[in-house]
């Protein structure tokens, strides 16, 4: 793709308050979406998440309540949860050695010293630290998916604006051993949505790029 | 864009070790890859960040040493530094209310209740959970980043692995008001890299993805 297509992508996008609800993203795509998700990177590839897709209807709709009543939840074709892992553990840690041994045909022993440095960097956070930095991550995920949404003409919501401890008991994460992070709605605009006109607000380049030369 | 080709795209990029240093980014195209950085989605549209564009060789060879001395630092064409505001300050909100009403040609006391929603927002964090917000934000636009140069067949290679007090100094990102939170460099593959061989490392989809009927 030219690069010059990108910022037009990233002009034609904007946060979607009203979806038209009778159009679909076709199942191919949302499939592809869903794999621009699981292809992510990450901090040492940890991955360290859960996407949750709300396909119920009545979850929607309590998710909505959950989110000062926005009409994104339940609107728009589809909703994703992105969530974080709880804990970032010797167990997991052990699972994610053993996906790179077994996706690169290696043995867990030789991968022993890459498991010592990400434990090392683990053991050096607070739980606080350690959360926020698994948290992050998920913000890398979101950023694909608004890029990705964007270059293929389908529109999205990203929102913080929902109560975190709600939506996780509605869809009971804490089984799942997540928790939510932030949602992005997608699906295609309505031709009533008023903010689709407005203009989009940026700082000038001069404001936010520094060149050290 | 077919959303096929998005994945392609984010199955062709992986974390660049190794970068051709006599391959530069055509300037357009770096400046289109800026632009996509000016026109990220942050919450509120607040955009808490700077990108700091390092030029100058001798910088990036002091930044490489606080950088576990990782060759991409001082090897890549491009090399950004994604740092996130010290302060959201009333002065801030200011700006950016103002940078509203200009945009949208409206007046800055009809955005007073936008202001204060934010306001209460950000009163309601304490300092770190402010910080690690900005933070976030910055991470959504490293994602836009990596998912945009990747669709445009840029390498890339995002690193939190730096002494992030050492890069600060370096570039005296005090005097902006800002501190350094990840960087990426940017450019074109060596073939020698090794990485660019080894197979993508990923949870499977029933592992990552959860589906709520």
């Amino acid at each position: 793709m030219e690069t010059k297509n990108l910022t037009d992508a990233m002009n034609w996008r904007y946060a979607t308050k009203a979806f038209d609800s009778s159009k679909k993203i076709p199942e191919k795509d949302f499939e592809n979406l869903l794999e621009v998700l699981r292809l992510a990177p990450s901090s040492f590839g940890l991955q360290p998440w859960k996407f949750v897709v709300v396909a119920n209807k009545e979850l929607r709709q309590k998710i909505r309540k959950a989110s000062w009543d926005q009409p994104q939840v339940t609107d728009a074709s589809h909703l994703i949860i992105f969530t974080a892992l709880n804990e970032l553990n010797e167990k997991y840690l052990d699972k994610f050695i053993e996906l790179i041994a077994k996706t690169r045909n290696q043995e867990t022993k030789d991968l022993e010293s890459y498991k010592d440095m990400i434990s090392n960097s683990i053991k050096n956070m607070t739980k606080e630290q350690l959360n926020s930095w698994n948290e992050k991550q998920v913000y890398i995920a979101l950023g694909n998916l608004l890029t990705a949404a964007a270059t293929a003409k389908i529109d999205a919501c990203p929102m913080e604006g929902f109560d975190r401890k709600q939506v996780d008991d509605i869809l009971n994460l804490k089984a799942q051993g997540v928790h939510s992070v932030v949602m992005c709605a997608i699906g295609f605009r309505s031709q009533d949505d008023k903010s689709a006109s407005l203009k989009k607000v940026r700082f000038e380049k001069k404001d936010v790029v520094i060149v050290t030369i």
